[in-house]
Parts: C-alpha cells; sequence; structure tokens
C-alpha cells in the first residue's frame, strides 16, 4: 500500500473535504486497512488567484516547501485539491521525485469516460478561475468544450467561496442565487456543472435541480485511492 | 502562529473529524488566517485494544514514528484524536521535544470548568475502553466520578463504533439501540455522557434525548485552536 501525500490548505475546508472523501470511499473493515495519508494543511501559500491576476507573490516557493516537506515524510505520491494551484503544475511537478496527480486532467479523463455525454457542460467557478483560463484550455487539448457562466453569476460563485472559506456551508447565503441562475443554464442546455474551485462541491448536496454535478475532488479521493492500493501503479 | 501536528489514523474517521472541527472552529476569513497543520494519519499503528487486553504487539513504536515524523515536519505540538492510546502517552510524549496535549485530562479539565454540572457523567465507551480504566483513573485523580454503561450496553457501543470505522455512520445500524440504553440510563440520573472512544461524537448529531453530550474531540479542536493562535503559549 503507498502512502498518499496532500498538499493542502487551499482552502483549509477543501483539504478536509478531500481527506473524508479518501477515507470514505477507501473498502476498509478496520483500521489497519485503511491507506497512511500524510496532509499539509499549509493556507499560508499566497492567494493563487491574486498572483495570476494581480502579480501578487508568487505562491511556488511555498508549494514546493510543502511538496518536498511531504516527499521527505514518506509520500509515494501527492493530490494537491486546489484547482488554481494547478496554473504551476509543471514547476511543482519538477521540485520533486515523486508524481503528483493533476486533478484538473483527472477530472477530464473522468468525463471523457463517461458512457453517454448529453447536453453541454459548465464550470462552475470565480471570474478569476474563468480568466485564467485552464479548465478550458485542458479539457480543449483533450476534445472537450466546457462553457462558463457571464460574469455576474461567476461573480456570485466567488461570493458563495468566500464564504465557504470562512465556514459558512449549508447556511450559504448565496446558496439560492447560484442554484437559481444553475437552473437557468439548465433549461439552455447545460447538463452538467464541474466545481472549478474546491470549495464549490462543498456546496453540491445543497444545490437540486436538472442538471448533474461533477464533483472533481471526488473524482481525485477515487484516483488517490486506486493509486494506494492497486498493485500497477 | 504555531503549527498543529495531528498523529492520527486511530481511526480514520476520527482523525478527519478533529482535522474537520480544527478547521471549522478557527476564526478566519481567508485561507491566510487559517492554521497549518500536519497530518499523519497512519492507520498502521497496531490496534491499541488488543495490544491492552490481548497482549498482542505494542504500538508504541509506530507512535513513536509518526510523533518524530510530525516534529521533524515542523509541528509545535501534537494533538492525538485516540483515547485508547494515551494508555502509552508518558513514553510517547519522552520521545519528543514537543508538547502532545493529553486529550483525556483536557476534556475532564473542561468538565470541572463547567459553571453547573447537575446529575451523573457516564462514558460512552466499549468493553475494552472501560477495562482499561484509563478515563476512571484519570477522572477520580480530578476528583470526579465516571460511570460507566454495563457490558451489554458497552458491548453494543463496540458495535457501532466498528460500523464508523468501517465507514458508515449516519446509517450506523446501531444507533437506535445505543440511544435507546442512553435514554433508559438518563431516566436513572445520568445527565453527561463523555465519548470514550474518538469514533463515539461522530454518532452525536443522531442522537436524541434528555441528556448532554459531551465531545472530547471538539474539546481538543479547541484547545489546538488556542495554543496555536495565543501569544502565551
Amino acid at each position: 500500500m503507498r502512502t498518499i501525500g496532500i498538499l493542502g490548505g487551499m482552502g483549509p475546508m477543501a483539504t478536509v473535504d478531500l481527506f473524508n472523501k479518501i477515507v470514505a470511499n477507501t473498502k476498509a473493515g478496520c483500521d489497519q486497512e485503511h491507506i497512511r495519508i500524510i496532509v499539509d494543511n499549509h493556507p499560508q501559500i499566497p492567494s493563487r488567484i491574486d498572483a495570476i491576476l494581480k502579480g501578487t507573490e508568487s505562491p511556488l516557493n511555498k508549494l514546493i516547501e510543502s511538496a518536498k516537506l511531504l516527499e521527505d515524510a514518506g509520500a509515494d505520491f501527492i493530490v494537491m485539491p486546489c484547482n488554481t494551484a494547478h496554473y504551476w503544475y509543471d514547476e511543482l511537478q519538477k521540485s520533486v521525485n515523486i508524481p503528483i496527480v493533476h486533478m484538473i486532467e483527472n477530472a477530464v479523463d473522468h468525463l471523457l469516460n463517461r458512457p453517454q455525454l448529453s447536453g453541454s457542460i459548465m464550470l462552475l467557478a470565480t471570474t478569476a478561475t474563468i480568466k485564467m483560463n485552464l479548465y478550458q484550455q485542458i479539457f480543449a487539448a483533450k476534445g472537450l468544450e466546457i462553457k462558463v457562466p457571464s460574469a455576474d453569476k461567476a461573480e456570485l460563485v466567488a461570493k458563495a467561496i468566500d464564504e465557504v472559506k470562512a465556514g459558512r456551508i449549508e447556511h450559504n447565503p448565496y446558496l439560492k442565487s447560484v442554484n437559481d441562475f444553475m437552473d437557468v443554464y439548465a433549461e439552455q442546455g447545460i447538463k452538467v456543472f464541474v466545481g472549478g474551485c474546491t470549495e464549490v462541491p462543498l456546496l453540491f448536496p445543497y444545490f437540486k435541480g436538472n442538471f448533474e454535478l461533477y464533483d472533481a475532488t471526488l473524482l481525485l479521493a477515487k484516483t488517490a485511492i486506486k493509486m494506494a492500493t492497486s498493485e500497477n501503479n
């Protein structure tokens, strides 16, 4: 069995979410059958979005520091529950000798392997994440189109995410307004929403409508479990 | 701000629970205001209960390995979300140069600081934890009595805990039978139940009745937040 390293803290609740999804989805009858997981919840890593859009301090140095910490502690591979941090993926991967699973590519691969994909896909993300163009590029490179919400709608997602980062999930004041615009898009043919920030899936249990929700954190958890427990990796 | 080390994996869900309670109870408006937390979720640590009651392999060597890993990774102090592991507390504390918060003493201190304590206190734990006598000794040393359920009731708690360790929380098949005997004890004057295994508080949201529930994991999370964020520690 391999040891999973979680490079986290971006944000902390998304890190708890990934850790929980790994433990909850591991087939184990007792403690000892579970996977060893080392987590570096490192919230002092500078804002990824500010670095990209406003040119503030790059998070790369602290990302590398955490990746090395996990490698030194014995992690066999790394998962990073923050979509935006994957902007520095190549440089980060070069800094360690263990593989880092690419969260966004992993999500696209899962979508491509669906038996049937009817309707369009939309990224549920903030304006900043949309402007960053990371999801759209990776989807396009794999031959899949992902639509994005209009700027005013993306602004509501950003507000909902800030509330999650401050600890409000079930009682998030933006739950209804986000769900409302998802319903409008669903009527226009969007049938799948992909959470484009790791805070978004935390709100998934509270969204209701005629659409499917794709949780990139859960897909990452499942890949991590497979890599940790299968013989050939 | 100090870095918290979580010596976990005993079991993994209890570790997720403590991590979640630290993050959820930290006053923070953005990622960067959260606390750095390093977790070693190490489920291969041998069964604590079997070691005490059946003389199987001691968990001490692997506990020390994890404590040193956390110290080397930069943790300023350690919290350990497993009551039973505190049986080896003294030897474990001697193996590292950073403090390890004693979970059970921390819970007793919180109980002693309550403004009013009416009715008796009962430990909600397995027969093994009861036989181990750890909680009772620490409570007695601080001048507080803690009652224990009868053997058949403790057996139900053990079964409920095994289900949690296998991932069944909300749909735990022993929820009702445990809640039923808690109601019977409540009628006999027990007004406070203390979770004596770190899996027990995971069931607290589903227990209902004329009693108070004391969550030693939440109390440990609050102490850890205080130690990490206050000036004088």
